[in-house]
């Protein structure tokens, strides 16, 4: 049952509507702060909920609080449809929920037409997907593959609250997680729109990309411990600063990513230096790294070079080092039988086919494990994304959400 | 009046008890942590109070917060004695209290003796010598100095909360700083005594010291802004990272200050990353930097070479800087009259006389403007301060406590 023009018209703009409506749930007045496992997430999880039933799906929510909606079919087979609702700290708000909005909309429109499709249809809200509240991520859609590691529950937000109590207090039990898990061959594929978050699709000219694999990232907590001191009367040759010394690192991890050619990409978003005021020397230093690169080997050489720099740096200054990986994924190819499928989709929209790896982390790195994986990535302003000023132009979002619904209406399952 | 030795030995013992007793007053349980214009420093001012009334003395409080206990004397002059309540963030106990308290003990003997002394004493206990809560210091003596500058009554601490706003929440009247301020030539001099918090006392073998100078000191407060972005998603040429430019300037101070050899030492003792998610490009950043020389001309040199390399990293990096000087005090001398006076006071307590500058800042900076300055520094033990192993051995402070009573018994006011 193709679209209409008018239909077509009223998916972009219900979608940007929706996407507005969500960016307003956030925990502070001034900016987009929506982190897992609050009660931002809370009110966001109940509005999608409120639209998926709406549009028509049984809705049900899991133990990581990933909001499902479901619309059955005539097979077994269930084609899941997915992306995130929680935000990094001044955020955009197109960033995760303009996938979940396209989901909730293409499934609407099967639901409301009355046409059972061969395979159910689930549409995913997952709540971890940016891991800014926890030193994790992925922990919604992980328990979903049912993939999802017992340890993380021990890990602590900033405030001290544990992972493991953070579900607790969300009104769910840790004891219902595996019970989120989808059975194995229950999926026959995993897709996302998502947008770029990037500037390739900008500089091409193109609205749209086949996502050819999502990159992996390593993610490392660095804590230095030396001597907090008063800072008019240590010498310098007598101090142990542990702020220097993550200055060091900081220039060091820049300079190693800079000379590299191959597309690594290392960053430190997070410091704190303890005690933390002017006239004491910093005892006390913690920072996180994120790096990146297009290969797994590449990216995990690289992190063992810095991981021996920041060593070398440690030794050299006397301070201690507690240095831990706290999250992890690998390169997570995506399917080229859904490559093929999203490249028609696009085709048939009228856009020319474009290939591109996504740099940035999604929930496919965590349904690969049930689920062949695909992405379609929508263009987004400047490139720019977690900040404000992140934007999908309406063209692109109709763009985007059609392509969905297109991909979904011609969905074949993978034979065999 | 001389002490007794049963006197001289109960001196010590009880400065250590009421050092012990104030060190209990924190915001934390599991450390020292009192800052200018809180509960407690209100709940500090309060037993301070109570030790004056206790001590013989008539007690106020100016808007400042500053407590101040007064015995009359024969004569219009008065001689101050004085230090500071307040903390650094995970203080050690001595650090101000032991002025305070080795102050009122003094005063306690003279008010029991019934004789009237030939001055005015007043013990004064200050609430920001520290500068740990907002980005100034000294406000309070230099209410009392007459030179507070209004200015910084818009200064904020880290929660947003302006000086002025502290003030008033503080139950005084902004209107009030005026009538803190001592009359012209009211004050004959203002003496401190105060642990070294460095190690030359120690390698010295000598308690006690007598103070030269209070060495200047600048603090600077930088903010960078460039642009928040992906961590996966920005190639590493195209980013504006802003702490990436703080680490560099970071590395180059320190580089700068180890270079000099002439006492030159510098300390970013608090830095802050914006918005400080692991996977997001920090957009802003700000830190402080405290610089501390000898000289003035040598403090005032190395600033501004560093505000030169501050700036070119940010114009290399197209970053947007803001730089600001936050406070300022030149290098206090101390009066060679009063340095005199404490020196016969040390040789007559059977101590070595030496001599040294203090590296740290102290009320006797802002004091100078109304009176002369003369400081007494106590041995701590390794050297240790703005630390909770923060120690003065009970002999030391028994030394101090004595010496401090000693300068005033045999005080004489400069003639002229």
């Amino acid at each position: 049952m193709p679209l209409s023009p008018t239909d077509i018209e009223a998916l972009g703009a219900r979608a940007e509507q929706m996407v507005n409506a969500l960016g307003t749930i956030s925990a502070e007045p001034d900016r987009l702060v929506r982190l897992f496992l609050t009660p931002e997430h809370r009110r966001a999880a109940d509005r999608v909920a409120d639209w998926m039933r709406a549009a028509g799906l049984v809705v049900s929510e899991d133990a990581l609080g990933t909001v499902r909606g479901r619309l059955t079919g005539t097979g077994p087979k269930r084609l899941l449809i997915g992306s995130h609702i929680d935000s990094v700290i001044d955020a955009g708000k197109y960033d995760g929920p303009f996938g979940v909005i396209a989901g909730i909309l293409a499934a609407e429109h099967f639901s409301r037409s009355g046409r059972k499709l061969s395979f159910g249809l689930d549409v995913l809200a997952f709540g971890d997907e940016e891991g800014s509240r926890f030193p994790t991520t992925l922990a919604s859609s992980s328990a979903c593959a049912g993939a999802f590691r017992g340890e993380t529950l021990a890990l602590a937000d900033r405030d001290g609250v544990t992972l493991g109590a953070a579900i607790t207090a969300y009104g769910k039990s840790v004891e219902d997680i595996p019970a989120a898990a989808y059975a194995p061959g229950e999926a026959a594929a995993y897709v996302e729109v998502h947008i770029e978050q990037g500037p390739v699709l900008e500089v091409r000219k193109e609205p749209l990309g086949v996502v050819t694999a999502i990159i992996g990232q390593t993610y490392l907590n660095v804590a230095f411990a030396g001597e907090a001191g008063h800072a008019g009367t240590v010498p310098m040759a007598l101090r142990r600063d542990a702020l220097t010394g993550a200055a060091e690192c900081i220039a060091a991890i820049e300079q190693f990513c800079r000379t590299d050619q191959d597309g690594l990409v290392g960053t430190v978003g997070y410091i704190h230096a303890t005690p933390g005021a002017t006239n004491v020397i910093p005892g006390q230093v913690s920072f996180t790294i994120d790096m990146r690169a297009p290969t797994d080997m590449h990216r995990k050489r690289a992190v063992a070079d810095v991981v021996r720099q920041i060593e070398a740096i440690a030794g050299r200054r006397q301070l201690s080092l507690q240095l831990d990986v706290t999250h992890e994924n690998r390169t997570a190819p995506c399917a080229p039988w859904l490559q093929e499928q999203i490249a028609q989709a696009i085709a048939a929209e009228g856009f020319r086919v474009f290939e591109l790896p996504s740099g940035a982390g999604h929930d496919g790195m965590a349904m690969i494990d049930i689920a062949d994986v695909g992405m379609v990535f929508v263009r987004c302003r400047g490139g720019i994304s977690h900040h404000p000023d992140e934007h999908v132009a309406l063209a692109d979002a109709d763009a985007g959400a059609r392509v969905l619904l297109g991909v979904i209406e011609n969905f074949r399952p993978l034979e065999g």
